[in-house]
Formats: C-alpha cells, sequence, structure tokens
C-alpha cells in the first residue's frame, strides 16, 4: 500500500491512503490519525490501512478525491529517528576527492552514518530556504526506510524484517561548511539543514522487483530546472539496508518512526549522471580542471523522481523551489 | 515551576508538576497531557502550569501524594531533537590526551555540538542495559536546556528568550568505540546510546543565582557506588547556551521540544573532582603513568545530583544501574 501525510495544520499531519496510480487518494480515518500512530501499532493498523488501499485501488470508494501532492507534508513529518548513511561508495569516493579530506577509515567494510535532525521534515513541494548562497547548497539524492521498533543489536539476518515502508528523499546540505564540521569529528549540525521527502511512502511490496536485497533497484531521476543531472540506479547500494540497520542498532534500540537513508544514489557509470551537485562539479574538476556547474542559486527548482520500468513514480516527486530566508 | 513526566504506559509519559522540595507532585490533568504538548502551547499553558504549582507550593494542593521519582521517565522521553555541546573546555582537552586525537579545529571560538538519538531518552531510575563491558562504559554528568520553537538564524544575543526549562542528564558513552566513530568524521551512532535524565526539568528561575549568563552555576555531584567521584562547578562552562543555540540554528529552525546539552562538566580546578572516568583515567595516566580506575561494570551504580548552596538538589537525583543486555 501506499501512504500520504496531509497538511492539516498539525505537528504530525493526517495520514491518507493512496491509491497505486497516485491519483486518488482517502483519509485513514478511524483506522490510525497519523503515520506514526499507525507505525507504533502496525500489527493491527497495517491490516485495515490494507483493506483500505485494496478498496481504493478496486475503485471501490468513488468517493475519494484526486491526490495532491502539494498539499502533502513529509510521510513523517516528526520522525523518532533520522540517521542517513553514506552506502554508495562511489559518491563517498568522489567526495574525498571533492573535499580533499582523508579516506574514511574501513569505508568497504563498515557502514558510515550520522544522526540528522528528525523534526523538521519537509514535503515535496514546499519551498526550501536557506541563509546565503555562500553556503553551497546542495541536493543529495537517496532511498531510505522507516522502521518499526527495532531491538538493541539486532543482527543484519533478520533486520529486513523491521521496515515497513520506503521513501525516497532529499538530503539538502551545504558544501560550504561540511567539511569543516567534518574535520571536528562531531558530524554535522550547520551542513545538514531540514530533509525533505516524496509525497507518498510505500510497503516494499509496492515495489515489487524494485525492493530486492535489502535495496531499492530504481532509478532516481534528478533534475535542476528541468535539465536532468542523474538517473543512478539503486541497486548499486553497497551496504544494504539490513546492514545499516544493523550498524544503527548495535548498541541501542530504535524505536517505531525511524528514518534510516541510503546516502547519495551514485553508480561507476558515466552515463547514470548524479544525484547531487558535489558529484557533477568534482567530474569537471577531474576532466577539466574546475568546475563549470555552480551549487544552487536563489530560485532553482529541485525535481527528484524514482521510475519503475514501466515508467511509474512510486514515491510521487519531490519538486521545490530554493528561496532565501 | 518543576516539572516531572511519570510513567504511564505510552511513550511521552504524563506531565505532573512537582512541589519546589520535590516532597510532593499533582497531575497537569486539564492543562496539558505531556511535557511536549505544553511546549508546543507554552504561552497559554505556563501561566495555569505556574498556577497550579503556586498553590502546590503554598500546600493549598492537599490531594497531593507523595513524588516518586522512581515513577518517572525522563522529562521529554521523546524530545524533538536531542543535541549535545562540549562546552567545557578543560574536559575537551582531557579529552584529546584521553584518545590521542588531534585538536579540534577553532575549539575556543566555535561550539562543537552533536546530533544524537532523541527517541529513547531515559528516566533517573531506570536500569541502563549495554552489550558489553569491553566498550568501556562511561558516564557524562551535564547540564541541559529544553527549548520552545528557535527561527533559523535566531542570534546568541535573543537566544536565551528560547530556554523554557532547565535539565540535568548523563550522555552515557562507549569509549571503546568514541574515537574511531569521531575519526571517521560522521559523529557518533554507536558510542552513544540513550541519554538518562535528572526527575524534574526546572524554569530557569527556580534557579536564582544558579541560573546565570546563560550557564548553570551549580556543583553537580557525580558518585560511583557511593564514592563520589566529581563535583565540578557548571559556572566554568566556556559558551553559555546562549552562543550553542545559536549554532545549533544558524541554518535551521529548532522545533519546540529540543533539548540542548552542555558537555561534560569540567573544572581546571583538581579539587573539582571529574563528571565522567575518562577525565578520571587521563589525570591518572598523567600522574601516573597508567590508569587506576577501570570504566564502569555491570553491577555498577551512577548518582548524579546538583546541589544548591541550600544544600536542595533542584533536579533530584539520577541513580541508575549498569547492567547487561
Amino acid at each position: 500500500m501506499k501512504l500520504a501525510t496531509l497538511r492539516d495544520g498539525s505537528r504530525d499531519g493526517q495520514l491518507w491512503v493512496v491509491s497505486r496510480d497516485l491519483r486518488h487518494a482517502v483519509p485513514a480515518l478511524g483506522i490510525a490519525p497519523t503515520l506514526i500512530a499507525a507505525l507504533e501499532d502496525w500489527a493491527d493498523v497495517a491490516p485495515r490501512l490494507q483493506a483500505l488501499s485494496d478498496d481504493l485501488n478496486a475503485g471501490q470508494v468513488p468517493t475519494a478525491p484526486a491526490f495532491d501532492p502539494a498539499a502533502c507534508m513529509a510521510p513523517l513529518p516528526r520522525a523518532s529517528a533520522w540517521m542517513d548513511a553514506s552506502a554508495f561508495l562511489h559518491h563517498g569516493r568522489l567526495m574525498e576527492k571533492a573535499f580533499n579530506t582523508p579516506p574514511i577509515p574501513d569505508f568497504e567494510s563498515v557502514p558510515v552514518v550520522y544522526q540528522g535532525g528528525s523534526d523538521d521534515l519537509r514535503g515535496p513541494c514546499e519551498p526550501m530556504s536557506f541563509v546565503s548562497e555562500d553556503q553551497q547548497i546542495d541536493l543529495e539524492g537517496e532511498f531510505g526506510v522507516i522502521l518499526d521498533e527495532v531491538p538493541m543489536g539486532t543482527p543484519a539476518q533478520s533486520a529486513l524484517d523491521h521496515v515497513r515502508l520506503v521513501v525516497q528523499l532529499n538530503d539538502w546540505s551545504l558544501r560550504g561548511l561540511a567539511p569543516y564540521e567534518m574535520a571536528r569529528g562531531f558530524g554535522w549540525i550547520q551542513a545538514k539543514p531540514s530533509t525533505s521527502f516524496a509525497p507518498v511512502a510505500v510497503t516494499p511490496d509496492e515495489l515489487g522487483s524494485g525492493w530486492r536485497d535489502g535495496r531499492v533497484a530504481l532509478r532516481l531521476h534528478v533534475a535542476i530546472n528541468d535539465t536532468e543531472i542523474g538517473r543512478a540506479q539503486g541497486a548499486a547500494m553497497h551496504f544494504g539496508f539490513d546492514r545499516l540497520i544493523a550498524h544503527c542498532a548495535a548498541t541501542r534500540r530504535l524505536t517505531a518512526g525511524t528514518i534510516l537513508g541510503s546516502g547519495t544514489v551514485s553508480n561507476d557509470d558515466p552515463g547514470a549522471g548524479s544525484s547531487c551537485l558535489s558529484e557533477v562539479r568534482v567530474i569537471e574538476i577531474l576532466a577539466h580542471g574546475a568546475p563549470r556547474t555552480p551549487f544552487l542559486a536563489f530560485g532553482d527548482r529541485v525535481r527528484m523522481e524514482a521510475r519503475a520500468e514501466d515508467g511509474s513514480a512510486p514515491f510521487g516527486a519531490i519538486d521545490q523551489l530554493v528561496r532565501p530566508l
């Protein structure tokens, strides 16, 4: 099934069930008021949401209004936690070149993950305000999973049992601040503003062969002002979400409503382009000695949409304006 | 006023008002069900909580039961965010010696802050479970503040206007994992398990002269198995919470219910002892060539209690057992 959170003036929004083709949606009234409430009581709630989803997809909810992505908040506007990995090795290696930073120890054998702010996650069409273009505003196209409670010490072998939903996201980054904070060893506070999410969170079964080996095997199409810069394949993720979950739950439990991100989707194949501007720029530097593509400017639009082989967009699209504070 | 959250089976618990002497408490029924709800509507809710607090302190709530710290969750069991600084320079310098890590750039002029997990904060008397003693289990005695919404770009000059409550906490740390994660630049995921809080959150006015210049000017008494190891003074904090708030809100807004920590309370004065075992051990190494004090073992108890000059403990005590998972 496919779920979305519609704006209703509250911090957590209102849970809706969305049709498979993203054309119609219906509120989950009487089942669960919010997605976080659904996740905390998933065993009871999920079958009832599924029944509503089945009815909706069968055309048996004639009153269902048209689905409006612009009315959506992030699926979890206030998540229990937001942790983000860097699980595409090609991206990590390019970032080391881009920022002239030392290699991360054990990058290929032990996941790197940072803890981000989870309290102000943004919807797919909300304009994004930034303090200054000088901070080098960048996008990072990613996939992620939403978990139910994961006990401390859960091994990778059983970790995928805790994946309830799959999401698509933009981990906005300020590249002018990131290497400095990274060198200080405490992770990122200023270099990672609020993260944005595509409108629809989907259960893994909705992706069919697009969910395999704990990876989202779909191409993520990324465009700036209608010019596509990337179409990288998520299946190239070095660590699957099973390994990432086990890494994050090694010394503490994760609570229901935790979101875990893949890191920037990135492929060795030059034809796949890039899911962030820092990659585009370092590739230009390596080829030409200098970058040709600027970071984002106020007024730019960023669009991201994962596509299945049939051309459908399972999560809908992120489509946001970059603007000054 | 003084507030606590009592266990009621829900993730957010139930809000209670506690008497100044911590002897009695009364539920905030009809005012706000939870502390997070109170913080989100503080302008309306705070005067009503204050009136109940005044009645309680005047002995005009004869039905108020005895206050039981053991029934308390963390004041915010599920906070909007948990960010923790390292604002006592003496602690930071000792840690560099303890872990043989390079100096943090601009440590004296720019705060360092990490983002921690905020979804599973622990109450003052909950036993703490850890995977292995080999991970070098350590405590970190700290003060913190709970904020209402802080707009992006709020300067230090007005940042203290957003401090709603002051708290005392133990930022549990796994020293066997911390330097490794720090060297990888993404901050801490495994080295920082759940954080624990003293039972009572207090408005700044309750501290009198114990709240000044955006610092908690109280001694934090820290003991392991009834042996006191520290009594460091919070007034020695290098950056006040005003600077820390401005640092964290520089590129994003902070939402109501954000908790910001001071980092381990630490003084140059050798008589003040230490608020964590890593400090104790590195001081022993510098004096004797080797540490004499072990990290925590299963079965150890950790007690922390800030004391005012009159001997009172404004936040109550943290008193927790360390045990295996």
